[in-house]
């Protein structure tokens, strides 16, 4: 099936928003095996609308579109998709009971102008919106569908999830199973290098490499007449990937790296602090996203000053004036001292030079010293971050920091 | 003037990238005074790209394309720019010069395909890329111009700062003068709201508001002969905004906020540092991407547990236990602390519950607390967050805290 993806609403023409339902709903399409051949973008231009609309017609069976949906009088997704397609708009009246019980729950009038929202195709497939007011639909004629959204995200992605996606797996006779692998340490260059053999005259299932800030990601995907039969295929593949690059995998489930080494701290009950120099409570930041943490996260001190490295962490004044502060020395001295003052069995701290500024020559920007401790077990490295920029030094630095202590737990198995 | 934004290349239509392109090329349009009327996005697919080219044509003066101009053979944006402004592709020597250069210069073989890369319409005005190695043009026929610009984000910014933008300041015989001011505190409504008597037929200036993550910005532009006149019609504006509302706006110049109260604390020497319970390291690392911050900066202490926060920054056990962790005394206890640890004068420190668990009918998600300490000076402060989403509450905790540091260092004038 092909598709093409209309975006409705003036507000993504002027520069201020990130159109990010069509990266999305690509996503998605691509997911459930629908090739994606356009995206268009359109303001509130009805003339536009409706010749976009019979355009993608001409070489796309399905038309997804976001916007255009709301009471005001630009709102005209809804007339145009049922002129192309030659249906009309009706009043639903469930619907409307609906939408009246909603303006009474929240004690707020409902203006003549709302009910425009439960005017909708009278041969619609109506997807109820449980996070907004305007319901969507799906309208068909000869094999062509149109596919009708809100435009907020939020609303949209959840009306995709619980009603679109069962729509549109009905309409195809193959089952799609995927699996998206996440590796640190490999890089996609060499990552598809490595599995050439498997990449090169592939059918299915289907190997695809992804870069993704600093990460190399690989997704495998079967489409078969059956979910046990795909999924067989990708497990299959993956036991193939594993013995080539197993040991770079850290995810095969899309997780994030933080993620990932945040719940197996909590899961295995591994106390945690961190000591920050350059990344600045990035890492802290970071890992106290994952939901729970606080069962395990004792502590972060982010000791940008050498004096602060000295006070909180003991780190020695000799070892600052004979290796400075961006040194392996200083960074285990900071770990040390962190497994201390915190007694936390797990310790991990960091100090480098993030740009754009205070690199040398002898210590240039993107120069990291990473020291993790895990009860009795330590280890530290050097990293040689080639970017000068400063937030992405910061955020590999994470990455790097991730990956050492993914290593140390792993070990101990 | 009106335009169209073209994006070329399907790996945006995979779902794995997001179209930075159209935003950054939507914005740079509108402040040049360039309506954009649609964005489009095509795979490698020459006759649909010449189809919407023409399409464009009919109601734009210009179109803004990017990517396609690359060395490999499914690269054809130049080819089906030059055939509908009936033009044809001619090897520019002067190009081939250079590209022959850097490539001997990074000690590459230069392969064949990568002469595809100079050879530009006849009469094209050239653009160079000094990020990259694929020329942009610009290429006129009665009236409607295309201007086609490499892919990736930086190579295309780059040019466009360059030599796109002059370009097009070149074609037109007015002058824009915008300025973006920011505000904290108010919320889009109630700005437009204070502000409707200037918004209401407006002609020039324009005012336009921008609602952006827990934040509300106003764009005044104004369009004349001169510069000095745009100016004058703009700041004469602005002076009426501020008797309104200027006690909300932090910036002039559309800069962060965090960038604003970091320079602020640089320019006037202001030792700080900060202690962070829910936020996590969020303000820590927000405040130290500010280049040289480090100037001021001692540390920041991320106490996550309650063991942390007595250890750390001798907070009472007795006032933990009356008043818990989530409380104005523990915050304020929490910043007093860290003053004598670090005898930073500015110090600040937040408590809080960042959700999407942990919050009771008495202390529900969204409630913060922030206390800030500028020499002798204490404020505290209670806030009631409505939004049960962890980051978005913590990216907005940090927008508090800005806040509250920026108005002890400004309220000292």
């Amino acid at each position: 099936m092909k598709s093409a993806i209309l975006s409705v609403g003036t507000e993504l023409l002027f520069g201020q928003i990130t159109n990010t339902n069509s990266v999305y709903l690509s996503q998605q399409l691509n997911d459930l095996g629908i090739d994606v051949m356009y995206h268009y973008t359109v303001g509130d231009n009805p003339k536009r609308l409706a010749e976009m609309i019979r355009q993608a017609f001409t070489d796309c069976d399905v038309i997804v579109t976001t916007g255009g949906l709301g009471p005001t009088q630009d709102d005209l997704t809804k007339e145009i998709a049922a002129e192309v397609l030659h249906d009309e708009l009706v009043l639903h009246e469930d619907l409307l009971e609906e939408l009246e019980g909603y303006f009474k729950k929240i004690n707020r009038v409902m203006t003549e102008n709302n009910k425009k929202q439960v005017y909708l195709p009278s041969r619609a497939v109506v997807f109820d919106n449980d996070a907004g007011t305007a319901p969507g639909f799906a309208l068909e004629e000869n094999g062509k569908t149109i596919i009708c959204m809100p435009g907020p995200p939020r609303e949209m992605t959840r009306m995709f999830e619980r009603r679109v996606r069962p729509y549109l797996e009905a309409k195809s006779e193959d089952v799609i199973y995927y699996k998206m692998l996440r590796t640190f340490g490999i890089g996609e260059s060499m990552l598809e290098t490595e599995l050439q053999e498997w990449i090169d005259g592939q059918t299915d299932p289907t190997l695809a490499t992804y870069a993704k800030e600093g990460e190399a990601c690989l997704r495998i995907t079967s489409k078969r007449r059956t979910l046990e039969e795909a999924k067989a295929a990708v497990e299959d593949m993956i036991e193939k990937v594993n013995r080539k690059v197993g040991q770079f995998v850290y995810s095969y489930d899309d997780e994030e790296f933080y993620h990932v080494v945040g719940r197996k701290m909590i899961e295995q009950n591994l106390s945690f602090s961190c000591a920050e120099s350059c990344t600045g409570g990035l890492f802290a930041q970071t890992i106290t996203e994952v939901p729970g943490i606080s069962a395990v996260f004792d502590r972060g001190l982010v000791t940008y000053s050498n004096r602060a490295k000295m006070e909180e962490l003991g780190v020695k004044a000799e070892t600052l004036e004979k290796f400075g502060a961006v040194s392996e020395e200083t960074a285990i001295e900071m770990a040390e001292g962190l497994r201390k003052v915190t007694g936390s069995r797990l310790c991990v701290s960091v100090t480098g030079i993030a740009g754009p500024d205070g690199g040398t020559e002898e210590k240039p920007v993107g120069l990291v010293y990473i020291c993790a401790i895990l009860d009795d077990e330590r280890v530290s490295r050097e990293f040689k971050i080639r970017n000068t920029n400063r937030k992405w030094n910061r955020n590999y630095t994470v990455l790097c920091m991730l990956d050492m202590i993914n290593h140390l737990i792993e070990g101990r198995k």
